[in-house]
């Protein structure tokens, strides 16, 4: 999903840089060929797991909080790579200089932090936090309205998360293990996130690209301090409701009503400068078009379309047309992309089949050297690494198998409502469905972990059947188990190209995974827990952490369950039409090519602001043309440096929210509140202060 | 004076700067040597006054602005001649490329157009908006809850306001035209500030000068347009009292009530960078003592040394420990100063007259050529050039009596309270303090025109005799007579330096001194006159605009007509510990040696926070810190840039006040109303706001 998570969407331009890149200096091995590839026991030292361990923790606050703001998440990955090799780099240089190092720091070693952080902060997302998890709560169903009998709820707490997140999240891992070397080596998936990731790892460890590392390093802490002293300096003006900056009704009141002001938001001016400007502009657009247009529009027909006296956030008023208006883009889109990518795997593995057929030889794991006639240095010293340490297919069925029957077994016992028939039909399918998920991200970058996600909703809620039988929470729980298998699947065939690429072990690969996991297992529910009790209003619409998707996910589990019947007038009708016109546009964008392609905006990013409205959009657009503006003066500067800058933004806007939830559990409060009032009300509230 | 006036105070590093650059490029006449110099009547081009008219204006609004806020004005002359050099720059090329250049531009042209915007502007200051002439006004007067009677309050008006300008503003011109070859050529002052200005225009007009000047110019642009954007967007949040940036509480509520704030001033940033470390710490250092220590302290004595039920604008309570220990410290200043520079004048002259009485050469304005026996290349035709065109001394003679007359009769009915034998008086003592001011300027950089404007507050004041003879008025006006001759005179010296060290005519730069005075004589009272229309509260304590000067000077007049009994409690007793400390700490300056005396505050600094508050000091420190740290990271791009930035801040800052009061008087009131309230209060105003 392109927004749900865009992780692994690297931008066009990025990406044929990286192309460019390979291009020119052909044989980046010839340049590593005297540094000696250690065994893949020792790229898995102590020091990249506490070094892992202390970055998944970071990354796992920033997603925790880009999850339950917008649930717009950017890409880590370099900021992963970038962070884990200054760590480790200063540590080995103090060491240096003692003369207590006993292992030089290796661009392997670096590429088993990357793996191990963004496994752990992956969970954060695939744990659906911000999305199914917290869709179960009761702070959420009570929004709803509907299905908020006691059945079809459950508050987070701490143990069944853990619990939970444990069971579902290695499977992932053990489907797509046996497939690494078909689709590495025979399909060549390109894996854009991951090579850019291998590009920008082996860049840092030749001798003129670590000077330029500690360079983007230095500029990244600059902006990290930044970033986290802002964070601190706006905390004192929050001392209220609709305090503070991000309260700015930057645009004047009227925009500010409908959502539009720029909310001085350091990361999502970062997250901005990440994505690529398609993704901004389209959410700017559809910010326009419904808090713009749409809802006014709609609020018009108030007491006619739906009643006058509902409260502002009932579904069965304006609320309902925005969540089910963004839901149905949403579901249009994905099924667009499913079906797309669905297309492009099988035609894809038709010819694959087909080539190899011809060569005879389609073994899966196979042991006998690969057949290369016309490889480049690079590729062939790459693919004999790649094949030398194996992991056995024995050991991935075996895992596959024993945490299937644990989860069956455990699950049910964590939600009454899923039954582990359910659990066992949906292990069935996963791993095509994982392989279909990994294969398609290699193509196109695109993880669509969400969608299966949403598909195991609609199926599963179905199954289990009505509300009253907590069809909504089985529902959510199978959309859950969905999301994390093919979810780590694609994530782990990323960093097998990464590592391919680094001639990392597959082996130290797959434990970095596994070890990571479990660190996200544990650290993400703890996170999310510190934020659930140290900010009251979790969830709640209009606060500072409204959890945008949780209440779309809850809704799309009703619907699944019980029908259209929610939905308040003319509702059904706008939804058919938006679901149309987002397979539509999509269909557009793949007819005229990509070159006119880059001006029509991506549905899915539209349907984000028709909930939330269009403040970060504009944080998102200044990011956006901060880094344009940047790139007109000095191309280069800003190609090296931006994501540097962004990555600090977000950084240290995403820590500080550690020291915001201690102050906020501690009952500190901030001392004031910036408020922002009409003139004429200003001149009430003198009037009112003056008297008493 | 350094601080009511820093216009003439360059910083000794940048004194330093010039020194050693003239003493390495020593000639830079034979640079020039292929340039024609213009006749003095081509040098006053149309094209130049037109611009001067334009930059006065500009200059005009900036000036009046600082006078009314905290009454601290930086040195103009620097963006003075940078943007005359950018304006007929522009003209002249698109001239010239369309084939219409008749003249090109020369740097005499230059120094024509920055002394007459300097002329125009100075009478934004010396006409005394902030200080005395607005202490006429009844705002003012019922401040003081003193003398208040009609007798001595006289309401600001256009009319008067430009005939009183007219008819003292021409006297100093005249009183100091026949000193000129004895101040320049043969005293050999140094007038550093001319000095630096006419390296910046001799730099400008040498071809690889021009092309930093453009760069200058680029950066002095961007940050025009910076500033005053960034005034534009503040308006919109100042609807109401206390609204806005200007009242954020940058370090908390605490000390917003003690006036520590960062208020996002622009101006004030700007203006930092421009003054010397010295002055901007020495701000700081006296907001600390007195609102940081003895404010509070004094406050605790409520009910003890003052009466505990007076309006906090009374003088009989804390705000006048506020003015009069301030007023106690700016004299005590004075009085040193004024003592220091006429020791070393009466020392100077004594010495020259010794030298030249050896030499056999006293001729005050004698027609023979002078004895230059040791003179390098570019003193000689500096000297010749500067001899050409004399001035003959009858002009000087008839000129002087004609105004004076004219003046003497004037005035009268102007101010009733002012007798003409008053003004005859001041008129005869009158060119020798123009002398002793315009030579103390040359040989220190400091004009002491307003202590000779306090001078004549006080002993007119008590000639005239109590309030209710008008005593005050008098006094008063007579301030303004005193300070402009003082004033004028001093900076016609200046110019003639400037103009002596890029050959431009005495001739020229006298006629462009008297038409920038007329120009100045007409625009200041018009702007004035519009922030008076525009403002309401002008001249109100804690307001935007609160004109602290004006109240000071006339609190200093009441004091030199009535005496100590309108002091409250043990005030006296600190005014004269103050008044001994500051003229203690000037001492300690002189006797520790240059080195030491840069850490050592300076006095006359340190009284003004005193009445107005510490926000302004921090902002100037910020300016400040900011040129700091940009000279540890580049220091020849922060020296060269440095007041580019600056001027550009102070510049697009000041003249957003011609839009704004446009707009205010037009009745167009911000919209919205940034608010800060405590916890506390915001949740009864929440309350307040949920009810109504």
């Amino acid at each position: 999903m392109a927004i749900e998570r865009t992780t692994s969407n690297i931008s066009q331009e990025e990406e044929e840089k990286e192309n460019r890149m390979s291009k020119t200096e052909e044989s980046t091995e010839r340049i590593f060929e005297s540094k000696k590839v250690p065994t893949w026991e020792k790229q898995l030292t102590v020091r990249a797991f506490v070094v892992s361990f202390i970055l998944g923790i970071l990354f796992t606050f920033i997603v925790m909080k880009l999850n339950l703001t917008t649930g717009i998440i950017p890409s880590l990955n370099v900021s992963a790579g970038l962070l884990g090799f200054f760590f480790v780099k200063t540590w080995t240089k103090f060491l240096g200089k003692s003369g207590l190092l006993k292992q030089p720091f290796t661009r392997q070693e670096n590429t088993v932090i990357q793996t191990c952080v963004v496994a752990t902060s992956g969970i954060a997302f695939s744990g659906g936090f911000g999305s199914y998890l917290f869709g179960m709560s009761e702070v959420i169903a009570n929004q709803s309205h509907e299905a908020n009998s006691a059945q079809n709820m459950k508050n987070p707490s701490l143990g069944w998360m853990i619990g939970f997140l444990f069971v579902v999240s290695f499977l992932g891992l053990f489907s797509v293990v046996p497939l690494r070397k078909i689709m590495i080596i025979d399909f060549k998936l390109i894996y854009p996130s991951g090579t850019a990731t291998a590009h920008l790892i082996n860049s840092f460890h030749t001798p003129q690209g670590a000077k330029l590392a500690k360079k983007q390093v230095k500029t990244l802490g600059k902006f990290f301090s930044f970033s986290f002293l802002w964070g601190f300096f706006q905390w004192f003006f929050t001392g209220g409701d609709n305090c503070g900056f991000a309260s700015f009704p930057t645009l004047g009141l009227k925009a500010f009503e409908n959502k539009f002001f720029f909310d001085f938001s350091a990361t999502y001016v970062g997250v901005g400068m990440i994505c690529p400007y398609l993704i901004n502009v389209s959410l700017l657009v559809g910010a326009i078009l419904s808090w713009g247009v749409m809802w006014p529009l709609i609020s018009e027909k108030k007491g006619d379309w739906y009643p006058a006296d509902l409260s502002p956030s009932s579904l069965h008023g304006l609320q309902g047309y925005r969540v089910f208006i963004g839901i149905s883009m949403i579901l249009g889109d994905g099924l667009y992309n499913f079906i797309k990518v669905l297309g492009y795997t099988l035609f894809g593995l038709y010819r694959q089949f087909n080539e190899s057929k011809i060569k005879g030889d389609v073994s899966i794991s196979g042991n006998s050297p690969p057949d290369l006639p016309s490889l480049s240095y690079d590729d062939e010293k790459r693919a004999r690494m790649f094949l030398k340490d194996q992991i056995p297919m024995w050991i991935a069925i075996v895992g596959y198998l024993t945490i299937a029957i644990v989860s069956a077994a455990t699950l049910p016992h964590i939600f009454h409502q899923l039954e582990w028939y359910y659990i066992a039909v949906i292990y069935v399918f996963a791993p095509a469905l994982a392989f279909c998920n990994a294969y398609g991200c290699g193509l196109t970058d695109w993880s669509l972990a969400s969608t299966y996600g949403k598909l195991a909703i609609f199926i599963i809620g179905a199954w289990a059947g009505g509300s009253s039988n907590g069809g909504v929470l089985a529902g959510l729980a199978a959309c859950g188990v969905m999301m994390n298998i093919v979810s780590t699947a694609s994530d782990l065939m990323q960093d097998f190209k990464t590592g391919y690429m680094t001639l990392a072990s597959p082996r130290s690969m797959f434990v970095s995974q596994v070890i990571g996991t479990s660190m996200g297992c544990i650290i993400s529910p703890c996170v999310f827990w510190l934020f659930y009790k140290a900010f009251g209003d979790l969830g709640v619409p209009g606060s500072e952490y409204p959890a945008p998707y949780a209440l779309i996910y809850r809704n799309m589990a009703i619907l699944g369950v019980e029908g259209f019947s929610a939905l308040p007038d003319k509702c059904l009708m706008l939804c058919y039409i938006f679901f149309a016109f987002a397979i539509f546009v999509n269909g557009m964008r793949d007819a005229v090519g990509k070159n006119l392609a880059r001006f029509i905006p991506i549905p899915m990013a539209m349907a984000i602001p028709f909930y939330i409205g269009g403040y970060f959009a504009i944080d998102m657009c200044v990011g956006s043309l901060i880094l344009f503006i940047w790139s007109k003066i000095n191309k280069e500067k800003a190609a090296a440096f931006g994501p540097a800058v962004a990555s600090g933004l977000i950084c240290g806007d995403g820590i500080w929210t550690l020291p915001s939830s201690i102050l906020a559990l501690a009952g500190v409060n901030p001392p004031i509140c910036m408020k922002f009032l009409s003139r004429s009300t200003n001149i009430r509230v003198d009037t009112f202060l003056n008297r008493s």
